[in-house]
């Protein structure tokens, strides 16, 4: 049997941190040898995450990061710590030649200009962004396997990018106009304690946030455009579910012309025959976030709207799994020359 | 000090009835003689719930829908039954000269063809249906002071006409092409024990249900045609929350012109000036359910998405007060002449 | 119509802050002049709570505590600050001749050494203790209604103090090993913004914490002392509950000789006959949370189990309403010469 | 490679049931040959739970229960079915040599006479009590392993035996006078849709129920006894929290002397250091059901309570995982041959 693959994890205390540890302690292949973070740096990860105490990971000791450290004793590391943490990291150990899936938005954009504009500051590292791949498998998954920086999508995009394609790419709508109105539980809004995401002010409530705003808008727009083959621009707007995990992508589109439920549903269970993680659902079911849950799928549901002309989608995944941490294992499995799928074949956790 | 006005209530166990119960103790003019349920005849009010032990209204015995007694005890009647089985009912309350405010959706439509075409039944009362004045109470309040049937709005129609009415009476967008993407807290699913709103079934998820279907659309629209001095035609669409109470509703337009956020944020605001319910946030604040909680407001958050030209609209109600009970008590107010918002100016129950 | 009675509230910002303020608002005889936060003063109510938009309170301006400045605006003032800082502003403004009800624990413990022994920190102003009357109407309401000082009772203590005097007073039980098995909604941390209370370390989860160490057993034992004629100690283990609002404390006792499940019922009914607030349930049902939300009642299930010869009592109480706010006014009405019950007989917000 | 073992279960729509599909599709050398419903006979379990569409076992079509169908096509079969249900399948098929694991109270309680008692029906079967082993593997690992028919324990009894085991048979508390407080996720109130477990009536609120006459009394009594070597009795007592899985109980124990929290902390260390599925917290961590959360693990957190001399145990559980359907796996494996946690090591589901 060959060696494990050594993989490092940098941000080890936040929701996609604790998700990358479920799904590593359930993969066969590949192991963490590090595990960091300057806060809770020198404690045991099962003293960190109780959950954890009886894994054998769960003695893993954290640290503080240190990218020479990293490098030698990792194979690929994780980056899971917020945008502009990421930057440097991530061009450090490309330079030293350590594979990196960067989970933060540093290397999404291909154009440091809506980097800045989106983000507010201004890219450090340009020359490596035509090397990094948007980690989206069912778009780029050759790409990814001759990668050495993977940048992991957004959860979002993830939730909106897959269900649109399909439609582009058979030109079935009209790319202008679109509206793609997300709703997403709050593990999406990180662990960091303050007074929105405290559970009182989200317990029993429901709100939206950032409309025509979210940074997650130019990502979304640029694969977009890549699919349709020209430039759009889509209407992104978020909402905050009282609920851990899961978003659900509500989009909509104007269709081209008078397709059938029937024959848009057809073209979609072909367009993603051959993917494992995208399940079309038959007509007339329409997605849960908990027939997700804890998996690597995005559903997606088909309706036609025949008095409005209008092909609406909705797509539901699992924040932290397909939409952060079940990504960037799968991008990790590609890039080391493991099958896609590798250790992510979990049922979803219903109920 | 004058008679209080005498009020019956028919369909006492489901959650409208329940949130009659608890506006109407609260209310000093109007007193309630006759509730009525098949199933729960017999008990007292504080037999079939618990929580009205100890008030006056608690000892008051439950009947049998009888409209011949109702007519002699009572001035007004809520009728908080199903549609279809509030027809019949409301026909011969209003034959005796018997105020009535039906929450059903059986008066709602002007057109007895869109009713048979959305319920799937035909109107046995098609004649009365000219008499029945849609109970929004921003729009009609004189014709409701003058009615003896009025037809309380759906929870979501409250929602989503309130909002768009000023950017439509404005001309400030597209009358076609608008979106609502609704969602509610699951008391707007009926209290009717049913798997799909089984407790384990909606806890910790999220879903879209009736897209394009609801059967709110036809009453939204014809309300929205009226406004905007044309026929017009929307998307709405729908989904359950995992809480109670609570509408949120995300309104996309597209603007006709440039207009600045600050430009429409003033027009909202005059338009809504002498209108104690309706609540314009200020800018960049937009409605959270919680806000609302409780109350017959109806708060509107403006926003602009410059980079697509639209003008997004947020509203916020309680399904059950604002969008059900609240709003016929409302109304009833007015039909007897008392203040519209006598009784009703309770602070939202937060948190 | 007299003048009404000024008062003000020394903390602003937090649950029992929003609490008092939505009872202020719906009370016709108590009036709130002064708000006070050092984090928020300068904005106005409605500023700080979108929620109070549209109510003329809400146009109050919230200022930094300043205790000679509320001396002279306010005849009461209701001080929603944590144990400690309380203190000091208690003693000075009964100096003053203000009337004060204090929420915290700073004045409940009538021996500073206990005080001391659980709160780690010296009592300031032991010479004002004998002259704080502990607020529990259904036990004080006399002294309260001479009282200067009134210390507000804990959320807790009210659910675990009342269900048990029946029982104590005419001897059914023994006082000795008593356990209390509390649990309580998250709004009982408090709103300060941390980790365990971080919307997703509290949601789809239930933990104790504090067993048999929390700061109100003190108080509960001082009162069911005093209740009992003789020193009693009390196991008291709380736990969190994943929703807002809501204390619900299983009780087990051990009875002394084998009554039924009727004579104690009766006892119970008879024990609070006169107490508009405490419902004692039919024999069969037990409290539910949701009953009592919103309210000032506290709902007591009386349940014997013969096969261990315990008595099991189970309680409801809004940690807010009645266990913190409500019955801080309640207090007020009394010390200012007002019916208890007034602007204090709300609807239990059912569902 | 062996021949996978092939598994029948019966009862496949209930939370019990989707829980057996969960696991055993991550199971890797059992086999579901075959899953019965009356109700849902003729779909696939794909179309039953659209969150299985993908999986292989997705396609397995959904059959009546017919136990000499079974017998045939099965080497064990999971009876997921209600009480008195079960009771005849499990005589039919251990009579036909076919093993069983009866996720039912049928064959629980060693004497049919307190089976008669609690569950107010009369054994059918008798005779085959002896044989039935109570299938805790703590416990009964030897037993199971030899056992035709093992009776798996109720999700209540897993959470308040185990932790009670080291207590009992080391001596250190009183047997008598036990208290357990148990409060559990609304799965375990099962999938049947009725008004107390509809959404709105258990969100966002908590009640006690059954106060003293749970039915899985008699086998936390049954085993607690044989562990203490003597007759006792428990006063156990349940409560619904608003969420969907996981049990806590809080128990409640007379220490016999004075122990010190370090020595007690030692001995249940000790006790459950070979089970790889108890994990008793360090000191002063106490339990919370995410923790365990779709996992196999019991969680035990110990606390003195000096001044009332008490041995505070809290211990938590996923009802559905361990509690009920996961535990069955277990026992299978046992009974089978496998390693007792073969298949069963999944991480805890966090967050």
């Amino acid at each position: 049997m060959s060696r494990k693959i050594r993989a490092g994890l940098v941000g080890v205390t936040g929701y996609t941190g604790m998700e990358m540890l479920r799904l590593i302690i359930g993969h066969g292949k590949i192991t963490l040898t590090a595990a960091t973070s300057r806060k809770s740096a020198g404690k045991t990860l099962a003293e960190l995450f109780p959950h954890l105490s009886g894994f054998k990971l769960g003695a893993l000791r954290v640290t503080v990061p240190d990218m020479d450290v990293l490098a030698k004793s990792c194979d690929l590391v994780f980056l899971a710590v917020p945008h502009t943490a990421a930057m440097d990291m991530a061009s450090a150990l490309v330079a030293k030649g350590v594979k990196v899936v960067d989970l933060s938005a540093d290397y999404r954009l291909k154009d440091p200009d809506v980097y800045a504009e989106w983000y507010g500051t201004v890219h450090r590292h340009p020359q490596i962004l035509p090397n990094a791949v948007y980690g989206l498998p069912e778009l780029y998954r050759e790409k990814i396997a001759r990668a050495l920086l993977t940048a992991n999508p957004g959860c979002y995009p993830t939730s909106v990018i897959l269900p649109l394609c399909p439609a582009l790419e058979n030109d079935l709508i009209d790319p202008d106009g679109i509206v793609a109105d997300s709703k997403s539980g709050t593990t999406g809004a990180g662990r960091k304690a303050v007074l929105p995401t405290h559970f009182c002010e989200v317990s029993d409530s429901f709100r939206a946030y950032n409309l025509g705003k979210h940074r997650h808008t130019p990502e979304i727009e640029q694969e977009l455009s890549l699919v349709a083959g020209r430039d759009l621009r889509i209407s992104f707007n978020t909402h905050l579910l009282p609920m851990n995990r899961g978003i659900l992508s509500t989009i909509y589109t104007r269709l081209k012309k008078d397709y059938s439920l029937g024959a848009i549903h057809s073209i979609y269970v072909k367009s993603f025959e051959n993917e494992p993680w995208v399940r079309v659902l038959p007509k007339g079911i329409l997605p849960e976030t908990r027939w997700v849950r804890g998996s690597m799928f995005c559903d997606v549901g088909v309706a036609v709207d025949v008095r409005t002309n209008r092909l609406i989608l909705v797509s539901a995944v699992d924040n932290l799994c397909r939409g952060a941490s079940g990504q960037a294992l799968a991008n990790a499995n590609i890039m080391c020359g493991l099958s896609m799928t590798f250790g992510l074949d979990t049922v979803p956790f219903m109920p």
